[in-house]
């Protein structure tokens, strides 16, 4: 087993770049906690490096999860202070891990989309972004794309709101905006812009085809060319002198309206 | 026009301990921002004291607000520093104020309680919190009920949080838990403890009664003693392999079936 006991060593200074967005390897994330790290490795991604905090090498739970990791992880225990100098969460449970996290290609997400999708334009607040990644996943969705100028989906305050759920979808950066309305159309999903005060009523559209959400700023909305490329508009009347919800409550109320149909087989 | 130069200057003191729930009279809130500022005033609230920074004195929106307001209210002009110390957020706008946000008697909130209503047991996260008011206010409740243990609704980050919204509902903290629900059962409410994985799927409930909705601490989820006062436990149900939904959002889907059922005049 390796030790390290000092802040500058290679290993721990790469940590701290993956976790700030800032190594030049961007297939990797930075995660905290034995959750996130279990919720990985059930979902299939690959663990590079775990570190522990002496204080947990004994305790149930950490070594249950330091024998069941295959060999070839590089696992590392840090002292005390060193993993106090990594953790990001004010009571840090003692683990941390570096996991493999490729970006996927375009062909095989778009092949891999079905049933429901997010579009997050420019979405700012990593609080929303990973409160929308959970409601996706939790509402059987299967792929979040965001636009560039969107908040970092492996900010390490993305990951812990999304609750681990981030390992449950695809995620993919979009650069071809067009594409990916022409390519979801051709498989049968219906687009739709959710709107402050304009558009359909939400519970008014039949969701149950495939449904690509767009969610927009939280100040400026969808962008224009998004909305230009979406079939509808989608709206959730607020009661008088409320203008909007949280984005990520918008977002969550309309998918669970799309799940509601689709489980009591509704048709408008 | 007064003008506070130094930020030991007592009304800054003062303001700084509202903000953070150090002040010993509780029936104030310390507001930054002119679209909070903006909501309390068309709310009816009433504005004790304004601070502003000398940048936006001569702007639109700050000219304006200060012809606006009433003669007795207390106006101070803040130099930029002693501003920018008192500020909470990355960008200030220049406008803060305290506003008079006092207590109200159990009876009045009581009788005032219609519609939708939210008991919030011990929820931790002022964004949380926020979010709550934010979605209740939206779908057209009435009142916030919480429990000691609970992040204070008054708190600075959940007054972000919640855009203001905290102005549009009666918000209470609730002592007797028993008189709450039979008051509430006495005027026609379904009391429901929102659960995970156990009880009635949400959308096939009757929510076209007034509702009392009880969300629980995000880890623990609501408490015995008020789930055994509640007359159903609801379920969201999820996708397999996600665990929970942010509480926020599970407050948010249900309240919004709730809408939706009372604006189609759904009965099961």
């Amino acid at each position: 087993v390796k030790k390290i006991t000092s802040e500058s060593n290679p290993l721990i200074k790469e940590y701290v770049k993956i976790l700030n967005g800032k190594s030049g390897n961007k297939d990797r994330v930075a995660v905290e906690g034995f959750n996130l790290i279990e919720e990985a490795i059930q979902q299939g991604f690959s663990i590079e490096t775990l570190f522990y905090s002496p204080g947990v090498a004994s305790g149930g739970q950490a070594s249950g999860l330091l024998n069941r990791l295959p060999a070839e992880v590089n696992k590392v225990e840090l002292t005390e202070r060193v993993f106090k100098k990594i953790a990001q969460t004010e009571n840090p449970q003692g683990a941390a891990a570096v996991i493999a996290c490729p970006d996927i290609e375009w062909e095989k997400v778009i092949n891999q989309t079905i049933g429901m999708a997010v579009l997050a334009d420019k979405i700012q607040d990593p609080g929303n972004m990973g409160t929308i990644m959970r409601s996706l996943a939790a509402a059987g969705g299967s792929t979040l794309f965001y636009t560039p100028g969107t908040v970092s989906p492996f900010n390490h305050k993305v990951l812990r709101a999304s609750a681990g759920t981030i390992f449950h979808i695809w995620i993919k950066q979009v650069t071809k905006l067009e594409e990916l309305f022409t390519r979801l159309k051709s498989k049968g999903f219906i687009s739709a812009a959710s709107e402050v005060k304009t558009g359909s009523d939400y519970y008014n559209l039949d969701l149950t085809r495939p449904l690509l959400l767009a969610v927009g700023n939280e100040r400026w909305g969808v962008s224009d060319e998004i909305k230009q490329n979406c079939e509808v508009k989608v709206n959730i009347p607020l009661a008088r002198g409320v203008d909007s919800l949280n984005a990520a409550v918008a977002v969550s109320v309309i998918l669970f309206e799309a799940r509601r149909q689709r489980s009591a087989g509704l048709k408008r």
